[in-house]
């Protein structure tokens, strides 16, 4: 919305019928011969004034574009604000995302069956069932946020639309990432009847069936799949969506992409820290708490649901040589577990104590624990070669992080002897620049994660917009490779980003 | 920028303080017995109201961002313009684009070396040499408009800055497109010793020397190259830069693509039609002048210097069979012509006096022609499959174009019979749309194509940002393919879009 400007005739009109200053004492200090007639109409133009006023000040509703130029007050162009010859906005306005209401099985019907696998009872009522936590929640605060009412969320990058017809883009709030765990650690054989895979095969039907998505073929839809899992059987469908995602891992480049999508954070398990910079209380110089062996986890977590690919295998065998090689120097805590509660109060008291965190690349190149070390204000070691991280844009990871590239980092002794030469001076600089970001990781944050994300998504509309039109004109070709846009990196890369 | 919202207290303030309609009368018909005091308070009352809301209304200018989360107020992050927890902006403000001050042998100097190679004489002073007018004069246009004071740009999607260190883009003015056609036409023996080559190889060098491409690897460097042949011997050395571009035809897709790089119109070289919309005038169907053989020509314009890749054979292929199935039919104009003044005469009175216009790829997929129908109000008729289209996120071409596959274009009788069809009503809303869209196209309109082409390469910081970012602390790795980002199209094309 543009600021308004006033209208010459208004500004002429006020500026001449409005007292000048010195005339205020006449009221105050008023002599009692003045003729009523005088005050009448003093008053009068007061009282009329004093109504335009009051009415241009709390109802101005903005002006439609003043537009001087026949050539751009359009209908044919979305011009995203670039209405008028003198006063070009080089940015759209907010983008309106429409959030669709998606059938209960989709969502609050995730939560009903994600207690009933639990031993919950039934509820009359499914929408208040609370979301259970887990590092995948990002999927409920997205939901939460959009289902607000738009008067609740001035302060949003995005403007929620009800109406699909004025809206730039499609929200799609599956629990996609919930729906995957739904049957996650139950005993074998106590499983509920609920398939995530079914649940996939229905959103998708039900999607690609509706008006707005064959409209521009999905392009100016936004689908979470956090999970680095969630809608694996479907993407393929659904792939010309903005995907918010944890990483690219188990994506193919023509299914996503830093381009096309927005990688996203995991919500962090762990406590905040809050006490001071420094490492006087970090006696610990590599904190690593988390599964040695990822292989056997997958596996029981998608009960063979489908191949798994090449680099958990790598992701496995790395972190195995990781812990053989660290876990017996004196000050470093390297330790095998998995997610309980119990074992998540160790990791805060942990990543709380010590100077770093070892970040090695899971069952993929992203993992939950990158956002548990920063706001422990932790230094994280990055090992993970293909990482791709939320928000790179405006965080320069370099900053807080320390990046070692894997064979070096698995050479016996390498790690330590870096970490240890660390002066304590750049650690309490790379803890204070955790603590400039760390509401980028905080979904609870009323400028946090949730705004941040929304934020992202609005910069990819030009090139959604792009897509859109292109799509629509492009003949048949017969082309040997699929005809894609590319932005591709040139540089050799670095060992470690502390040389 | 937001439209103010009333505070709680003044909202309430008001409405407690001003008066409900029916004490209007008061005023226009008061009884003479009305105490002075009350007459004076009510005055008074209205004053106080009417000073404070000529204030709102007149002045209000932009609460300064209030700033109660100390992690927002960053001097790590570059937060363009998200730095409050309350007011989050969606986009950043005015990008600041920094330009070159070239040595004038990438500028000035080309403009004199190609007025001595035409038998000019040489000047005392090289910056009073007019840029000679061409269909790729838009590295002067901008040039010329950065040049200007800031003050006179207010209108400008990028503010110019002069300081480097300010800077989030950095333009290389360089006339490559020109320095390009220096000999181009000149009888074989009558080149003067300008070397295109030579200039290509210098500027690299110059300008991978500079502080601010080095720090960045060039990503956020902005160079033009609109003649498809501009910079093509340096083009691996600069292309991580955005490149300004008329089409995609000579670049590999890890040097150019949509998602990097910004597609700009030709300059258009023939006068707008100015009359009416319509068919009355228009007898003919369908109209082209041009090259009918694109290889011959090209081959004495870049005078063998480098390999002529296998579209331009197939472009030149195409137009020969174009010609031979289009020019024996009544209604259809076709002429074979070079580029000059009396030819673009020619050019624009069939222009304006045709329904379609046929726009056959060239030498590369894109041409000026296109831009010459438009602002000609005569309905492109596009057979060329890969052509890619300027600021195609807000213009939707298909509402004044006819697209056709080429080998479809090419059945005998097929393009006459789909053009004949098309009812008249449908030519003018082609030619409405037209004239909607076509300041886009006119580097001299104050709101025309330099404002545009400075919103696109905007849009790009994002993506920019991320690469620098991301790009710092990427480790080696051994990839089979290049470490590219992609958006890719999964449609199937169509055979034309009147279908």
């Amino acid at each position: 919305m543009k600021t308004r400007k006033p209208t010459t005739s208004a500004a002429r009109g006020s500026s001449s019928s409005s007292p000048p200053s010195h005339t205020l004492p006449l009221f105050s200090n008023m002599p009692r011969k003045s003729s009523l007639f005088k005050h009448t109409l003093i008053a009068t133009v007061f009282f009329i004034l004093a109504i335009y006023a009051f009415f241009s000040t709390f109802f101005h509703a903005p002006l439609p574009p003043s537009d001087s130029d026949s050539d751009s007050s359009s209908s044919l162009l979305d011009l995203g604000g670039v209405s008028s010859q003198e006063n070009p906005i080089p940015f759209p306005e907010k983008v309106k995302v429409f959030m669709y209401d998606l059938p209960h099985k989709f969502t609050y019907g995730i939560i009903q069956q994600h207690s009933l696998a639990r031993g919950g009872s039934p509820v009359p009522d499914i929408t208040t069932l609370n979301y259970p936590g887990h590092q995948h929640m990002h999927e409920w605060f997205l939901f939460s946020d959009l289902a607000r009412p738009q008067s609740d969320r001035l302060g949003s990058p995005v403007v929620k639309v009800t109406d699909p017809e004025e809206a730039d883009l499609f929200y799609v709030p599956a629990f996609s990432s919930l729906s995957l765990i739904v049957n996650a650690g139950r005993p074998p054989g106590s499983a509920s009847g609920y398939s995530d895979e079914e649940m996939q095969e229905q959103l998708a039907e039900w999607l690609t069936g509706q008006e707005y998505w064959k409209r521009n073929n999905g392009w100016d839809h936004v689908i979470i799949a956090g999970d680095p899992n969630a809608l694996y059987r479907v993407v393929d469908r659904v792939k010309s969506a903005v995907l918010l995602v944890s990483d690219f891992g188990r994506l193919r480049p023509d299914q996503g992409s830093l381009v096309k999508d927005v990688v996203i954070p995991y919500s962090h398990r762990i406590s905040t820290y809050t006490g001071d910079f420094g490492v006087k209380d970090r006696t610990t110089l590599l904190f690593f708490m988390g599964n040695r062996y990822r292989k056997e986890v997958i596996n029981r977590l998608l009960q063979n649901a489908f191949e798994i690919d090449v680099l958990v295998e790598q992701g496995g065998k790395i972190r195995d040589l990781l812990f053989q090689i660290l876990e017996n120097e004196e000050d470093i805590v390297i330790k095998h577990g998995t997610q309980s509660r119990e074992n998540r109060r160790a990791a805060s008291r942990g990543m709380h104590t010590s100077k770093f965190c070892l970040n090695p690349a899971g069952d993929t190149p992203s993992a939950c624990r990158l956002f548990d070390s920063i706001v422990s204000l932790c230094v994280p070691v990055i090992v993970s070669d293909s990482i791709e991280l939320p928000f790179e844009d405006i965080i320069d990871y370099k900053k807080f992080s320390v990046f070692v590239e894997t064979t070096t980092a698995l050479k016996p002794g390498y790690l330590v002897s870096l970490l240890r030469k660390v002066p304590e001076q750049k650690i309490i600089e790379y803890q204070k620049a955790m603590k400039e970001v760390k509401r980028y990781y905080d979904y609870t944050h009323p400028n946090g994660t949730v705004n941040e994300i929304w934020r992202q998504v609005s910069q990819k509309l030009p090139l959604i917009k792009l897509m859109i039109n292109r799509d629509k004109r492009l003949v048949k070709r017969e082309l040997s490779e699929p005809n894609c846009s590319c932005l591709c990196s040139n540089q050799t890369g670095i060992i470690n980003s502390l040389g």
